[in-house]
């Protein structure tokens, strides 16, 4: 990688307005496969078979001798779906309707109960099965490209949550609306600003009126760093606004270079992270992380389908024994229903209203163009690794 | 004009039977623009942003400094409706999501609270505007054709109601339904008699049991008139029919030219309007005119899209002073419920259930071809002034 | 007919699996017309018209005189149905929106109530009628093929429903799911020992675990047998499985050759029926009988449109008089609730779910594709006689 300017996207006056500059990411409407997907809580999964989709694949999830497996959630006999069914033998699931039984290990039909020891369709059919990863308390499900194998999760996973100590608050709700719009929402600085205002989470805080942003590329991260911070703004022929209030604290006096404008350092959990405070980055296949001093916040945007998705909104300290406690005492006292709950009520509030293209962009909007950019080429790249045509 | 026969629709023993023969009425399934819409009541709009559609046309309206605007409710930037949005300067309008704030006056981007005062967007981009009014308690909005400007609405409004001093009280409801049929409905001269019989509002009024009717046009205005009434019927092998009843007043004696033949005289509501009664007029973009002994009654069919319309029922009393009082009595005190209720609500669930074309035309059905062909001819003429080919 | 053998499908490891193999039989989402339905219990229907929908069409049922009379449920003037308006005169239906009135014997439009005795259209327009009958205290519609006119209803009914006393208990349900899913699951030996093995139902009864099934082809109907039982089962790999619980009953001890495998006999409800136990047949166009020792069991599947059919199901004892008592306090206390209900409802469940094609069919499947092919030749023979292209 070249010095960080070579990857670094400026504000422009108005982006590309035509979703057709990033033909994957329009295509992508049920989401990009070839990536591992946080589904539900491992604690929801258990001998019971339940439904999900993912990517706009219909799966099945239950678990088994403690490990979850995921399949294609329909008996190819007669289109029942097999989360209607349970389990008959271990290491199987069976349809409801003629207890044809899957392996769910290889999804092979290994016995068809009303049809005897010797049923000769026994073998010759098979229901595809899903890669799945338990990691911090989530089941993950991988959605390939075509027949290929997975990369382990551990590589797509935020670094800094391989290999550490830490505990985790989070939700996961259903939620309206595109993925996309929810991925663009969570790394959109324009709107933070101006929709959350009036959030409780930041009632105390001061929150600026406008910045100018810049957006850089770091390995697979883009991060969002803030060249200009401005506290108030007056608007020629409209009038002046603030977001200052008598209750809330005083902002700094610099309105200059007070991001971080440089090579983004490796976030290190072991250390204080106030210097990175407000440091948003994104990664494929939409993760958010946001630092806090004392916390880390993801979001990640699943896909169900081109109008549903599902939020997964973690809070992580990287800390653990007794101060684990304090944590939750934190994450359910406040953290869940102010951050979690009414600040992130406002983006789905607005995610389920967006509706684009068409668009018109604007400066701020770089950290929009800079994702798709990035999920454009990274996809692209995945593409050619398969030896498929990039579109 | 020439004499009144010129103009003048006689009932067919079967009308046109195809839509086809009305083209732009046919393709009018959202409305006919280049016309005034009431929307709502005036007292319904304030600072608070309301959404609203119209002719297909997606509508916020909100009153600022007295005066209500009309701006079509979709933020160009990421497609939010303004309609979630508020008032930030006063004139303008301002985006939930981003603060892009909108001058009311002309839909100008005045100002992007996120992008500071020297955003490059400002001033580039521009929501489309719909002309306001505000006559008899209601909103008006002119939709126009493409981006003509719109004539007074005074010109447009039944001309009594221009000038004149007068009371109202009415009705707007949401319905199921096409505009048209609800328009048709409500200048049909068969149904009447029958749909009606069983509306409290005509317990004790006689009922013809059917009429000959004519239809006769006078400048913008259509009128019906009874050529006959029949009071009952005996329908040779299938029985003897009759709307009278014992508790029902006695019908008149004469069943021939009971109802105005000749050209209709100009309605002067400063005279006794007796001579009109039951006297029903119809002109475009869809305004029913109904002349009682001592009120007239108004209904408006505003369209909404292919299955929906608004009804805007009013009872207009020519008076002023305190005698408006004894009219407000009587409206809320009855009229209110039997005649923009119950009776009105049975001819919402015909409109509702209307499913034309194909259809099969009868006699009176005068009134409805008439009433294609004004508005088949009247918006031909409209299309012409702006230039555009007839169809 | 030659020996049984010519007409018996045997099973094979695995069927036809592409519905284009039965053209017409893929084409009958909406049902097959050229027969008489069951709609609904003639008690149900009275002098006030109701809607029902079968093989796509909109009918209007009502009662006149003692006989019941269907009608095409559109008014062909603006389209409104007949079932929302009511009877003005003796033998006729009126809409409720300008009182055209037809005639129930032949659908003519014998009065035009809103236009008078001299009405020009009066005898010019029909709505179609539909031949009517009542048996088994249902009330039965004839769709016909274009204009054909009916066979007679006692050719189509089960034989020993014809000239036979016996009284009749049943269930009327709406259901979701095509009719052909209902059909074939009601003939399918597949399910039934594995789907219902947690019905109350069959709590006491032993339950095969899976059998060799035939069909055998006897004039209009197929018959299914059963040329083995297997009373338990160990699957290689997977385990052990068996319906066989302590508080069941013994089975026999017999695994093979205890069905009928010759031809079938003909039901003849004078004599104890023990020897057909559990023999289950079907007939077009979609009429399914189970013989129990001492009922006999019939489902109709009666096709409402692609998503919906209709669910009638009898119990029927050949008996009278005060033998009669017994029959019905036997289906009230028991047969109605766990028969007709829970057992009958997990069918509904499955025919919700079922989603084919594509399928993957395998040997009982014999009983869906000699279904299939009954209902293919059937209806090609029938289009043949009234001179149709056979596709």
């Amino acid at each position: 990688m070249a010095g960080p300017d070579s990857l670094r996207w400026r504000p422009r006056a108005a982006g590309r307005q035509d979703w057709a500059s990033w033909p994957h990411y329009d295509a992508a409407g049920n989401g990009f496969p070839g990536y591992w997907y946080p589904v539900t809580w491992g604690s929801h999964i258990d001998g019971t078979p339940r439904a999900f989709t993912i990517c706009g694949e219909r799966l099945v999830l239950l678990r088994d001798g403690g490990k979850v497996y995921a399949l294609h959630d329909r008996c190819p006999h007669r289109g029942v779906p097999l989360s209607e069914g349970d389990q008959q033998f271990p290491g199987t699931i069976s349809c409801p309707y003629h207890g044809w039984t899957y392996r769910l290990s290889d999804g092979k039909l290994c016995a068809v109960i009303t049809d005897g020891p010797d049923s000769p369709i026994c073998g010759k059919v098979t229901v595809r099965t899903y890669p799945v990863a338990e990691r911090l308390g989530l089941v993950w499900v991988y959605v390939p490209i075509a027949d290929e194998r997975p990369h382990p999760i551990d590589e797509q996973l935020p670094e800094e949550l391989v290999g550490n100590r830490f505990v985790v608050g989070g939700r996961i709700e259903p939620r309206r609306g595109n993925w996309r719009f929810a991925c663009e929402n969570g790394f959109d600085e324009g709107h933070a600003k101006y929709l959350h205002r009036t959030s409780l989470w930041r009632l105390f805080k001061p929150m600026p009126t406008w910045n100018v942003t810049s957006v850089i590329g770091d390995g697979r991260w883009i991060y969002r760093v803030q060249d200009e911070v401005h506290w108030e703004a007056d608007f020629p022929g409209v009038g002046r606004w603030s977001n200052q209030r008598w209750w809330k604290r005083r902002p700094p006096k610099e309105t200059f270079n007070i991001g971080n404008t440089g090579k983004p350092k490796k976030i290190d959990p072991t250390i204080a992270a106030q210097e990175f405070a407000g440091f948003a980055s994104l990664s494929m296949p939409g993760v958010l992380r946001i630092v806090y001093p004392k916390f880390i916040h993801y979001e990640f945007y699943v896909p169900v389908d081109q109008g549903e998705h599902r939020y997964v909104g973690l809070m992580v300290n990287f800390t653990a024994g007794w101060k684990a406690l304090g944590f939750y005492l934190k994450y359910l006292g406040g953290v869940r229903w102010l951050f979690h709950g009414q600040f992130s009520g406002q983006d789905a509030w607005m995610v389920e209203v967006t509706d684009a293209p068409p668009e018109r962009l604007y400066r701020p909007d770089v950290s929009l163009t800079a994702w798709r950019n990035l999920a454009e080429r990274e996809f692209t790249a995945k593409l050619e690794v398969h030896g498929c045509a990039s579109s």
